[in-house]
């Protein structure tokens, strides 16, 4: 899938007990970048007073030695971040960070409310000013709630109010607190390091950066705090859903890293398992299997294993890649497709080439490479997509565009196939994809395929929901 | 005065109908440096909808050509800012923005409440929650109750529940509104471009900078409304204040620009009377008049001219002053006084000095100064100061440190001349000050030099009371 | 390889006639990045005015948009570098810029002289002074000898002078010069764009970037000269060679991208060619072939293609890196292995596993690699090299540590083998490797492996020869 | 006279034998910054080895914590720099580091040869190249020269080859060295700080910044060389120039800061004599002196004590000023003027005003300011400068533009007085600013005002005349 199509998300990451905390923060993000590019951010808790640091940029724009330095204390929260709900200014990047009777508290969420906005309205009817256009900012609204706030649990309390995705941290001065929603779509991980330092992050990447052991998942409905005495574990909201559960296919699919395990098995070889499957339920003849680079190559390299055509390369890629900017006068700008990869002319031209895809979005992006191909001299091209077509919205996290713009939403697979102009075109089918995946079926959530969503999605979400409201003079 | 011993508080712009808002913002901005220089900010607002840009560091280095050209729309408000309540984080860098039930809206303010730390704690027990840490941001939670809000002048309803000083410009989709308390504390103009676009600062010199005609003061009790159709002016609880009024004489004696025009008179050439009258009530002999540069340097004209005795110049400034950062083997740092003046020795040596200063707070920075000029060589120096001992607490927006640290809050006149090291020290009296005003007495806040508050000032107020709390575990 | 082992030399581009000149130099060097990371520079030449701008860093992070627009004019020459001799400041930086009797020129070089400190010593006693430490400056002072510059050919007399590697682009303000050394260790390429400007560039890439299409290799001991009308091709010191020419084979092991042509063939399929005929040479049994990637890919689908063993993943990368700094009480810092290296541990544990590296120089970084595939319970490790053991320096522009560094010109294979703790290690045999290219062995230098120079050696080459001096008193 | 319209030359700073030099020297230029504001650099060695440090900037904008800390070493020198010659480059900003057969040289030039381009022009006839356009380059070609070099005393004899004004620091490996023209053009002070390291910088106010102790001036035609042993002094040259000397008497008209001792007196002591000596001559009827901010203050308050009328403000300077940039739809942009200068209109208005100017080079900026204070009502304006017409070129190192660009080359007093719209208008008389210095008149250069140069000035100066060439393909 391009890049581009899809925005990554949001990672998260949290650490209690070393001093450190800042500097492992920002690593354990830098190990998550491909989780969102956007913003990165840092909240620390230096002698129970939390500090905000958050930017526009990459994590390592974004922090440098200097800005790590000011950063101090024992214990930190980061985000990493694609905006899925509010615009993308610095206000929403998060951690987002508040006071409130209770003291401060610093919030980092992955993940989608569908019911924020109906929320938002009720508390703004009820005077509650709002800083952020984020979904997030709710979550620490319903907390500040008096009658929610002294309640024996208030988070657990408030979290059933709410609907949709939720994977959090938020730190406190007293503690850490990692929570996921009940369904469990989006992943948080608990692991320690070697001095006994606890860490949560959203992919287990994060810990291998630092040298952190995992531990275990946090359990979908699951709120774990920890503090200096140690973690204790509770749960809430699991009368609610029964069996079902929701993990977001698309992390094995597309958003996780392959070095990752997620949802208890590990995503590079869910990804082989995928092309496998799909050389066995869509074969091609060809010359080569070659994958769109990058996400791809899992797929690629298991389509080539089972069909027992050899695996190749068609591109090289560029990883210095920044922004491709536009000057006035200039006659030949290059595309960023050309700023990120180069097709090898001399290994494609003449080929018959088995060209293996992850998934496919717009397909703009898709049928940028393979005329790419096409212009170097490939002779015929069959693009095999490892998972199904996706037609429908996605509600819990990720970006993807209206369904009106999802090629699969609106055109048949032959008319995809004529878009694309590729000479074959077969996508793996909903039933192998839950083949390739070892939890039942009903433990994923496949809605952005199936259309058929966990949870009712009553009230209807538009990113920028939060950003309306009538207007009135105050004068 | 030391320019480090007081930091300026802060400065308001805003305007209305122009094509090129957030630029003349800037430069509104820039002409008010002299009012705050930890942090600067813009919000504009475009098509209805507010953009906010915030930053530490002066105003041309948060506002490069870059950044202007994103802050698109033809209405901004700006803010430059020495923090008075809070600390100085980016979060708390003025204008504010925030959005509720009413739409989005953007606040800069320039003073201090003193009921802002009581008006919080109760909005936080019904549950609100604060982003900042400023004693501004529950001015809007005011705005946003909903029983505030459905009345007919919600914001003249709301200014009456706060106690202190306030300027105030806010920006809403549909409408600037500029206000200032019924004390009129602090100021705030009014003026208009050849196109009619309308404007408000702190200071007529941000009207000087962008040939803007000044029109009138906002009055104390004042609330103007602007928007397309014209400006509306509005009144508001004065009642409670009957003749009263609280103009703090303190921008007259040091923080205006001596260009400005300020509660209705030059700041110029109300300094010069200030001297003048010290001249009469304390003349003293020597050789030389010198000003402590470059605050003073109206006082001592005004001293010179009345005693007859010669001005003169006995420092260089240096106006690239950055700061003067600490490596780690120095052995020979260079003080930041020196990064900001140096004493012209031969000027100085062996000469009788009348040193005019227009105001001493801790007395350390002074004493510096004098310091040098005896190094130099000088033969004499009375130290003559052009407004009365300070030693009260301001609570209406001037940063003076603790009561304590008032050199004349806990000395003597002798024993602050022993202090100093000066062969004579005197101050100007309080009535003395009061006759180089147009206004009657009562008109002004003198209070941190008698001690007499305009407003009862039963809270104790802290810079740093709204950033404690009670921490409590969520999980 | 590792990255970290060898630092790559320099990227060279030019164009002549189109007025975004130095936009598409700055996309022409882009595309060569991989070339040199150190630092970045363009001279421009507009209405007979050459003007540099240069600077250490990435080609995105030292050309920005305001930068690009103030380098006007429709020629320019470009150059990417890792330093081979000279310090890295700022001022070795190329393209180097002088002004001598005929007018500025401009110069960016490719390779190593290695009678530059000769010739510089030379000129230093006839009281010639330098501005850099770069070996390449001293092509300029040849050029301005009068006795040079008077000649009808004055670069040809000059380059005669020369012994070692130049691929050198030059600018002056009516023509823009290409030439190759006779042995032609470095590749250098002639292109054009569709509007008929003219182009040059190191590799091929350059020229897929912005759309050019190549035209053909300049040859050894070729000068082409561009003007605006047209390009004039002379040759020089083929006499001296004979039949010899030393293309630099570490081009195709290494150091071009596998998208280029490089001396007449796909760096790519040269790649898989050598992975292949590694296989043939040393094969392995195991359960998976895997890369170290991201360099040995290519010769890793050859290897796993020949020997019928599926080709894998062991690692994924991380495209966002940038610097690990070092904070005071760091207990934990990320190796900068991990920074672009993450292993796919449920991909390698219990797996026999064939790793291919494209070439080995000091052991470490692969060492660390092989213990971290280890650490991820590999069960066995058998490692194959697509090239011979590097045993001797290069002294034409690879960047290789002291030969006492190089771990096979002091090891056995087995002594290796022990050291990089692997199961079994092969190296690809020389003869293997010359015939996986298309040319006749007396057409490549092998020199780093075989010891075997083109050129007499005789003066010792020290990267830093030129920085040293006897020093004397003027005063 | 307008900062902009003589923008300052150079100013030098070097340091001997302390650990901190490079902070040191840092502080010495800061404190030096109004000789110069386009470029800074340092060149420090360390260990035997120099590094340079150059960029355009102010001091402290080139200059942070984390660049500091890289210019390790004992002995370092520094320059700030407006371009008298050759474009404004970075590669001109100074000092210049060059290695030669003697090893490294750094040079850092104040003043202006006039004949550098002849000079330069020969030695590119003999083959030498130039890496910047500056005059200063030439004179280290000299040095280098093998017949030059090898002579007892090499500076000394180079030096006599140069005409015009230099005042250098040079800095070596194992010295460090000052000289100064026989002349004595520009200044050039010895000091040396507590613990016995040498100092030498243009203006004694960096001696002052540091705590260095003032010793003597370099004189005219000396050379003092300073090494671990010590300092050595050494003449040259004298022979030529018989008693004549040529002190720039503009350096204590405008350039040096009021609180430098330069060429053996206090600069605002002779400023308070230039305007008391105006008001001798000049007399006028008025309300008040004002000065046009900031240069003229001192000269003012000459006038002001010496007619017995008193000293006044008319402006507010804003000490933040960066550039006023452009934007597309711009309409209402600030002035530069306006960024720096406020008028006080209500001390103004209805005043007959006479003010004090240093010196007038085109007028323009000074009719800026005059048009300012009638727009603010004032009633007379009687315009006194306190130095006489510039009519005549500088070619010892100020930058004034072409003498048909200077207002008093090319109109009567009348016609300037009509061209500034002010009613009366006096310049002092050259044998009074004679008068004010104590030196005898034969000692200083006071061509700009006479067209008496003391130097024969035969070949044509012309600022770009080294950036021209002719230039010859090399092919």
């Amino acid at each position: 899938m391009a890049e581009a199509s899809i925005k990554h998300h949001c990672g998260l990451f949290g650490i209690w007990g070393h001093p450190d905390a800042a500097y492992l923060t920002h690593l354990g993000l830098y190990a998550q970048q491909h989780r969102g590019q956007e913003s990165a951010g840092i909240v620390v808790c230096d002698h129970g007073r939390l500090t905000r640091y958050a930017r526009r940029g990459l994590v390592n724009q974004v922090f440098n030695e200097t800005v790590l330095q000011t950063l101090r204390g024992a214990a930190a929260v980061g985000h990493v971040r694609y905006s899925t709900t509010g615009s993308d200014t610095e206000e929403n990047a998060q951690p987002l960070l508040f006071s409130f009777a209770g003291g401060q508290v610093a919030i980092a969420h992955n993940g989608n409310l569908i019911n924020a906005a109906l929320l938002r309205r009720e508390y703004e009817e009820h005077g509650h000013i709002f800083q952020t256009t984020s979904d997030t900012e709710v979550i620490i609204h319903l907390l500040a709630k008096p009658s929610h706030h002294r309640r024996a649990r208030p988070l657990a309390h408030v979290l059933n109010h709410l609907q949709g995705a939720y994977s959090l941290v938020l730190l406190q001065a007293d503690c850490m607190i990692a929570a996921r929603d009940p369904l469990g779509f989006r992943p948080l991980c608990l692991g320690e390091l070697a001095d006994g330092s606890v860490v949560v992050a959203s992919e287990t990447k994060a810990f291998d950066m630092i040298d952190a052991r995992y531990l275990r998942d946090i359990e979908p409905g699951e709120i774990v705090t920890i503090n200096d005495e140690g973690i204790v574990s509770a749960h809430f909201g699991g009368e609610n859903v029964g069996e079902r559960r929701a993990a977001c296919i698309f992390e094995q699919i597309y958003f996780a890293d392959p070095s990752s395990r997620v949802f208890g098995e590990n995503v590079h070889l869910v990804r082989v398992a995928l092309g496998m499957k799909l050389a066995e339920e869509a074969p091609a003849k060809g010359d080569l299997v070659v994958p769109i680079p990058t996400c791809a190559q899992c797929a690629a390299i298991g389509y080539s294993r089972r069909i027992g055509i050899p695996y190749g390369r068609a591109f090289t890629t560029s990883h210095y890649a920044g922004r491709s900017f536009i000057l006035p006068n200039q006659s030949a700008r290059a595309s960023t497709v050309k700023m990120k990869l180069n097709v090898i002319k001399d290994a494609v031209a003449g080929k018959r080439l088995i060209v293996v895809e992850d998934s496919v979005v717009r397909g703009t992006t898709t049928r940028g490479k393979i005329s790419a191909l096409r212009a170097a001299g490939a002779k015929e091209i069959h693009l095999r997509v490892a998972s199904p077509p996706i037609r429908h919205a996605c509600y819990f996290g990720i970006d993807f565009p209206e369904p009106s713009q999802l090629i699969a939403s609106t055109r048949t697979i032959e008319e995809i196939r004529h878009f694309l102009e590729v000479d074959s075109l077969s996508y793996l089918s909903h039933e192998g994809m839950l083949g390739c995946v070892k939890m039942p079926a009903n433990q994923y959530c496949t809605a952005c395929f199936s259309g058929d969503y966990p949870v009712d999605v009553t009230e209807p979400v538009d990113k920028f929901a939060m950003e309306r409201g009538q207007l009135k003079m105050f004068g």
